[in-house]
């Protein structure tokens, strides 16, 4: 099967960075196939044609727990530790697996219907998210998150991670990291269990570093570092890693990352919305940092939405720093797209020969995308995601003139109400 | 004509402020005319089926220019003055009186279609906003930008502001207020002259102020004085005055702006896009200031949409304080509602029986506003404005199923597209 997308605006990559230009897009497999060029043999059965339209690499929501959609809005204007300890962590605790399934998808839902093809998911529930992927046909990065004390490789959570990724061999729109939580959940020694096997295994890391000013606190208090420190001493950058947060980072937080090739995501919503504050995103860049894009979990955003994280990656900077020449929207897009699949070794994230199918293709016939001059920026300051009209991922639509091909959303919505109340949310 | 909008789950004013219950609301003429109990003599022609549906009061966007959409994305990333005297004015300059008609009409769709009913605008070509208002069937504040130096009450500018209020006078959408357009563009004795002539004429003033760092510094250099106290000295504040930005504040700037019961708009993503940083809003509020909520015109936004608005009001102030108890949803929603329409002096912003029908019906069976748990957080965190599915104003339905009834969509993109090609966008 394949797929033309006739003669539409694309955002490509030229030699001063991301470029719009007209193309003609060919699919095949799973792959980008052609650009202007009919490969070989190509037969196209599906054409989009992309008169007002503009294509995209599908977004990478680089950080989120898609099954916290079930917390969304349950869980306001409380302090960090007590969000957490006091509000999610009870509503965690009465989730079935099945739960987990139905949320992630309703997760996923929001997703596909705002350009995202792609995330990073740290979760509790194995075999939940992955069996919602199968269904829905995103591409997801999986962990199971770890907590513990003890150097031991008998530990179950890992036992869990290990098992789901056995099981998910089969699917290659699945990949699998080692989710150890966060520093204040993890003791020295058990980090390092999971940095040794990590290693071993030849996967990355996926952990969340410096986000509250109390971990920080609590961090100098009990070991006489930063995160940031802890987790390089217990050897976890020296597996390829990603960061959620990094917001509170001090002395040589910055230079440690940058030395360990550590790729960090932001989460600008979630970083506010628990009075977190601002990443050093600016500085991070400037260090040659790899930085990239998240929404983290709808009980701390509360969306699922890359164009509004978007929005904010592009202004609170620039409020934050009082300068309007700070965060372009080149950057943004990079950190939404590449950054992404770069930090999660996949090959997707942007529209070249070779590359995944990975694409969400726009509308430009409506209010917020007029007029069409600056499309690299107004993907950053004017798009709300609603533009997106059609999602390509691993080369089969999954939505199509804004109608969800792989998921009933009908029977979501219905299954979610009956676990609120159930749950009593 | 009457409409029924039956059992919905509404946003109404409560003994505690608004809270979400379900009603049947009758609309009658242009009122509110009845909640959960028919009116007498009431026919209702037009039944909107409440399932699945949350009726808010119509978003006021109390701080636009309209015009400016035609500037959507052509001038970012650039310092304030430059942005406005490098970038913004010299389109400006080319703009004609008709561009400004259809771009108002791109700035209202925008609108509508997410939610927003009333605007306050201020504008450059009279007639024009107008003429696009009395089309779109929005309720609009208009007030024509006046800058001089002389007290002199033959000045242009100013005649045709009066000019154009005689015109509006037989629209009942149409206000109109006096819009001196800032302390850097109008000499003292232009101030005091437009202050004098509202007073005489029983009007309120629109105006901008203390909006960048450069604008302060200049005041100091050349007055010796903040831009509250300059309009303040100049009589401004004797008249009812809505002031947008209010940005930059020091001194005895607060006091004085609750002291004369100024309203303040604030423009969270204008101000950050520009680089001038973050309004005191909390400090504003603690004050007793009536702080309403604004886009800024497109040109440095880069959008018109109000739930956007919201998330960022709800959130950057939680970054900036580090604090997740500051700015509440509720505060955020009054702030887009009835807030808006104190500062503007008009019978609408909230649900209630002889309130003018100005209404958005939210679809609640999507993504973003599952599981609907929360919904006055949802509006501020979660919604992008999309939701928006059936919109009310003055008593007409102007969208209806994301349908726009009164503008010709398509029209306007393809005449918006022919002006980008003349002005070189």
């Amino acid at each position: 099967m394949g797929i033309v997308i006739r003669d539409a605006l694309a955002a490509v990559p030229g030699p001063d960075g991301i470029e719009i230009s007209r193309h003609t897009i060919y699919v095949a497999g799973d792959l980008i196939a052609g650009i202007d060029e009919m490969p070989a043999g190509f037969s196209g059965d599906e054409v989009v044609e992309g008169r007002n339209r503009l294509v995209i690499p599908g977004l990478i929501n680089a950080h989120t727990h898609t099954y916290m959609s079930m917390m969304r809005n349950s869980a306001d204007d409380l302090p960090f530790m007590e969000w957490l300890f006091e509000r999610v962590s009870p509503i965690e605790d009465q989730l079935t697996g099945e739960d987990a399934y139905w949320a992630s998808l309703l997760s996923q839902i929001e997703m596909i219907r705002s350009g995202t093809t792609t995330f990073n998911d740290m979760q509790m529930h194995i075999h939940q998210t992955t069996k919602a992927v199968r269904e829905s046909g995103m591409r997801a990065v999986i962990c199971r998150g770890l907590v513990g004390d003890a150097y031991d490789r008998e530990d179950t959570r890992l036992r869990e991670a290990l098992e789901e990724m056995e099981d998910g061999k089969d699917c290659s729109r699945l990949t699998f990291l080692l989710g150890p939580h966060a520093p204040y959940t993890c003791g020295p020694d058990y980090l390092r269990m999971v940095a040794d096997t990590a290693k071993t295994m030849g996967i990355g890391i996926h952990i969340h570093l410096s986000e509250s000013v109390t971990e920080i606190e609590n961090m100098r208090k009990e070991h006489d570092c930063t995160p940031i420190e802890y987790a390089a001493r217990a050897g976890v950058f020296e597996v390829p890693t990603i960061a959620a947060h990094c917001v509170q980072l001090e002395g040589e937080d910055i230079s440690i990352l940058a030395r360990h090739h550590v790729s960090v995501v932001t989460n600008p919503a979630s970083n506010m919305k628990l009075g977190n504050g601002f990443a050093p995103v600016q500085e991070l860049l400037d260090a040659g940092v790899n930085v990239c894009l998240g929404t983290d979990g709808a009980a701390s955003n509360n969306a699922q939405n890359m164009f509004r994280e978007m929005s904010h990656l592009a202004l609170i900077h620039k409020g934050w720093h009082r300068t309007p020449q700070c965060i372009s929207a080149p950057q943004v897009f990079e950190a939404a797209t590449s950054a992404g699949a770069k930090a999660l070794r996949l090959n997707t994230g942007s529209i070249e020969v070779g590359k995944k199918a990975d694409l969400a293709i726009l509308r430009l016939d409506t209010a917020s995308m007029m007029p069409n001059n600056n499309l690299l920026a107004a993907l950053c300051y004017s798009a709300d995601g609603s533009e997106t009209d059609t999602v390509i991922i691993d080369g089969k639509i999954v939505m199509q003139n804004r109608e969800l091909k792989t998921i009933d959303e009908e029977k979501v919505y219905a299954q979610i109400r009956r676990m609120c109340e159930r749950l009593g949310l």
